[in-house]
């Protein structure tokens, strides 16, 4: 066997998750207004909006932000532990329907002693005060989406039907969902008696100025490219009307800007980040690859 | 890692939920006077209506209710512990169709000495004598819905079979459902084996009046803007008939009122909390925003 | 934490499960004289009819009946152990298609000395002579209906296969299943390798005459009011015929008696105990509510 | 609680059912002569026929039968323990979509010192040297259906996954299957390389003679009455080219017989053995009861 | 309790299943020549044809010639231990859409000391250098079929994911699999990316003479009746063209064959062997009965 | 029993399975160089092609080569433990809609002390810092798919829910996944929220005279065989256009190429190793063997 090198990896607890620094995030509205009220009037909030358009991202700076002295309400209970710390612990789960309701709320485990109760990630975020953020909730399956019922009225509770006891959220606890109602899998809807229980707050890519900032930002690619990247993204995006399924997401256009500060040529950077990614038809392909090669020439 | 602050969330047994402080709700008609008698009788309740009308908070206030000395019926076995204390607890279960018996009735968990038996929270409900508020019963799967049966006939027995054993329920238990009958999973239907045990008292959206007052007394805002957003949740009702699945529930105005009141501006207030959340489609949404602009102008 | 009366619940094994009072029940033609001669004859039955027409209660009566000194069979193996005392126990398990073989007839449990096994109420009734009833059988999943086979033939044997044994029944044990053959779900329908192994009694709806005389026995209603809801019984079922998917049970009628009683207005009682309980459709609810007016004017 | 009388039910090892004494069987043909051929010969037999037509009385009296000193091939290993002595075990199964190959083969269970494995009944019956039927194979699970193929040929083998073992069939063991051709559930079929596998013996009702010498002999009824319900047997049967599913089996005329020695009158007897068994319809209801009228005037 | 003759069958470990005798088994063409290549080469095998028409028989020959010395290639790691010993074990799986990884690969069991690790029949096979024979691998799931890919390229590796480790196959190690191509339940089918790691042999049923050398060999009856057997096999068979769903296989004419030697005259042993067994259709029974008496006067 | 030789099969922990020898890799662009860049740039990759086309050999050469000193970027972490040694594990995954997360994430196992954790495949490559590699990923679950998403963004990050903890990924650690677009289960698809975390690389058969070389080094037949060999491969997959569901892979010419090396005709091997794997239909195989006939005369 070889002798391996020393693991370089960290293992810690779901709710100890923290953005310790503050992500790029260019806020493009009142967005950051919307949330912070909706935070200090425990309202659960719903993020609607394309694949890749910047609602997870925006949810972690949040969750950055709500962690410094808050100014909005002087009697707020979120106050930071010590003079900027981070302090909101961020608990995502990418929902889909084979998650059960025993991997949020919690499970028995047998033990030496007989069994042991093991809280999941939900009770973790609802006992610590967590932002738990529940991605792609549409496709979570129906036990998972009732499970939020009780946390997001004013009783503020989840209840844990394996150990016939209750618990009421921490103060700081908030609940967040996202969905893209662009999707195809519009059978899937999510039920009025949960939409009912959250604001909305809809999302879009960003103007091309702020994308190409943000490109050029993680991507470390020079800032015509990623001004021609920006570009290339609003016009991919128009190709939607002519039979592509999804346009291109900011993280793609940053996939093309890394693989250019590495060395590959734009135009074959751009097709295998954008082009190759984005559909498997070649029609399709061609016309996208059209608006690469009217850009990078 | 971040030091924590104490956790702030209480943890207590499923069949210790008591509703500890009057809630607010307005009678509309006799509604209080039949579910007294039916509790008086032992007859279960079933409560029909939309989503968000008003039918959990009705189940809340009658259980704070009952909790108070009678007066309808002199020897109802029904009696408070002390003067004045609150004491009827109620055991609610949002219904969905992964939820099994063993959830409701109770498991085997593994022990160091063995198997125990942990009741489940129906079980939990009939023994302490509460009131079973099942969620959306049309949604549960057969096994569950047929559990209810020896509950709900002159029997009031609950057979546990894993335990081989049947329990007779507390003298003051009583079973109550909902369920949406305009709901479009029409597919799915009570049967009438399970239905004819019930009597059935059908809510509405309560009157704008009352309603106003529900909002002003939740959000924190000002009379008028509660006034107005009564007449908002009318209108956009009515839109129903205009392709809008379902109309505006008391908790969305009530979450404007609430955004209201921390500052967000009425219009922009009520795109979050009420047009973004009740539909998708760009043509619904420019509908209700219509109706937003003729009363927030 | 409030302090809690003294539980005021029985819990029993499922197969002591004795009719102890008799039952109200009026014969209607020979129901008695045939369930008796199968009875003696160990002659499985089945009893159909509409929802509500009485046969549970025609088998709890039976149970209760069976326990008393028999006259038809000298020989009978059927005395009871005291002069007068009740004796035939009454299994009831209310078939569904969640409902496994294992929660029949048995099943493991881990023990502190390893696995134990638990008899399943089918188990019980099969080892103790009871009436076994298996309510709405076609409900039942393939497995639990296969189940009975080999208890329904001259063997009179249940296969316990998951301990390797074999157990024959009981002298006194019958097993009774009960089908509503007008029922919506047609398509499940029982095998004719099943059927054909009981003799089949079918039922309707007591007379009027019978039904005031059981509705005023149960609800402590005025015999006028009594009558009434007897005859609109009666109308109700006619309606049958025009739409409506099934007309109201004895045990309806009784409710709206008990709320009169309670004293709740006549119309009143009818709406919610009949009316909203039978539909939700406003055309059949209105064809209702008219026979109700007709009779209480 | 009441004082139960001793119980009265006998259990034992499935692999020691043995039919002690002769059952009733009246041969037709020369079923007896290939069943025995086959038997001598490891050739698997399926019988084909409709329900109730006496296959499995067939499988009993084999079973009977061939614990008896066989005369057709001196060198059989089927040799009587003890002259006159029953000595082929019957192992029945009754298959249907829920039985796994587990159920049948055998499982660990959990013991004191750890897993125990338990054989199932096949098992049991392969290591015995049983007749194993199987009933209704049709309605088995295709892991099931597939277990009995290395049992079905020259390797007489039923390898066990679980245990890594293979066990190899005692000599006396003897596979034996029904099947209902004529069966509404013709989606379902026996696989040809399942199929190929047996020799399959065709089944019909017994003639009118042989069948009324059946009923009288086993309902203890009148001779007269058994040849009038052999004579209505037969012309029932006929009307399944009418719309009826199914005929009555003599199972059905039996009862009727031991409903009429228990002192119903036969044409009531009829009615709830027979016409209220066979069908829900009220036409074919009509239908069969004429035939009754016809023959017990 | 009926005193029990001594078992008499043998249990033993399934990659210690060895075909011990020579199986009688005449080649057609080059098909031993393909397959010993095959094996020398660490090429997967697949062979195709009609249910009964050789394929189990010929992967048992191969079984007991491949541990013969070999004379193809010079420099085999397949030696016999001792001279003119069997070698090769042959681990036979009937493959169906309920048979998991698990079963195939192996499974934690509790013990005394925790859990202990069981090879399923798959890694015995793969640990022994066995023949692995996947019978009708169509019938497979999809996760049992994608555990052979590893097996049966360059890798010939066996990933268990249970323990977190690999097997690398025995060099002696071959997968053979069979499949029926003329199938009903054609909408199953080989993905490519399975049967592109194959060579494929197709397999019919043996010509004439073969077949009657094959019958009389293994039934027991005269040269005339095998050769008459023979030809009976051959007509049936174009009778597929006629309806008939599957012809005869060489199993059902030596089954036809032992029961003739039984003493069964030759048209009933024909109609029970092979007209019942063949179709359930009266106009196909006459028809293949037609054949029987055109051969058997 | 029969002595059996020592086994000679090796097991080993699945995280040590590395390419120790360099692969027969002939690169046809530059896909090398992009696959490095994304290495280096922690940029996942999605392999698209047809069945046999060399997307895994390609992964397998670059977990190889990337065990070499890389040249690309001086500070990449990912250096060789000693000089010339092959250092970069490779953990493939072969996926299908039966293989669940716990398969992947782990699971806990009975001990004698409780319950022990056991890591999956994934957690162990996310660890270790190995090249991940899910093949045919449209065939996996959602809730397997959705397991990448946290590894797959600036977060690289697996959250693991059943023991409440997340494991940040070994810098070296690297996630590929293989798809093939042309497949017939085009209703399966990569949804855009996984499928836009990637870049993609197109690949298609090596040119004719790059396979002749690969199947000539594979097999060990001739030159002039394996020129052959690669102008059928080329001509079989143009019969795609004439209902030929899949081309000839590479390693299905290499199996050829093997037959013929050990013996076998040329056309012959072509008929078992191409003609008869393609495809069952008769009319298919015939255009298939007159292009094997027009090369092998």
């Amino acid at each position: 066997m070889v002798e391996a090198t020393e693991p370089q990896y960290n293992e810690y607890a779901i709710e100890e998750f923290l953005v310790r620094s503050e992500p790029y995030y260019r806020p493009v509205g009142d967005e950051m207004e919307l949330f912070t009220a909706a935070y200090e009037q425990h309202i659960p909030v719903l993020l609607k909006g394309p694949t890749g358009c910047g609602k997870t991202r925006f949810v972690e700076y949040m969750a950055w932000k709500l962690g410094r002295p808050l100014t909005v309400a002087k009697d707020s209970t979120a106050q930071p532990l010590n003079e900027g710390e981070v302090r909101v612990p961020l608990v995502t789960i990418a929902c889909h329907e084979d998650l059960t309701a025993s991997d949020l709320v919690g499970r028995y485990l047998l033990d030496a002693n007989g069994t042991r109760w093991i809280d999941g990630p939900m009770t973790r975020a609802v006992k610590t005060g967590a932002i738990l953020y529940l991605d792609e909730v549409v496709e979570a399956r129906k036990d998972t989406t009732v499970l939020i019922h009780p946390l997001t009225d004013h009783r503020r509770i989840l209840p844990i039907e394996k150990t016939g006891s209750i618990v009421e959220a921490d103060d700081r606890f908030l609940l967040c969902i996202s969905y893209n109602p662009h999707y195809q899998s519009a059978l899937k809807d999510l039920k009025h008696s949960t939409r009912q229980r959250f604001i909305s707050v809809e999302f879009d890519y960003p103007p091309a100025d702020v994308e190409a900032e943000i490109v050029q930002n993680e991507s470390g690619c020079t800032s015509d490219q990623a001004e021609a990247l920006a570009k290339l993204g609003e016009k991919v995006r128009n190709l939607r009307e002519h039979g592509l399924q999804e346009g291109a997401s900011t993280r793609l256009l940053i996939y093309a800007g890394r693989l250019m500060s590495q060395g590959i040529k734009p135009r074959r950077a751009c097709q295998v980040a954008i082009v190759w990614t984005l559909t498997d038809e070649a029609e399709l392909q061609r016309s996208v690859e059209e608006v690469v090669t009217s850009i990078f020439e």
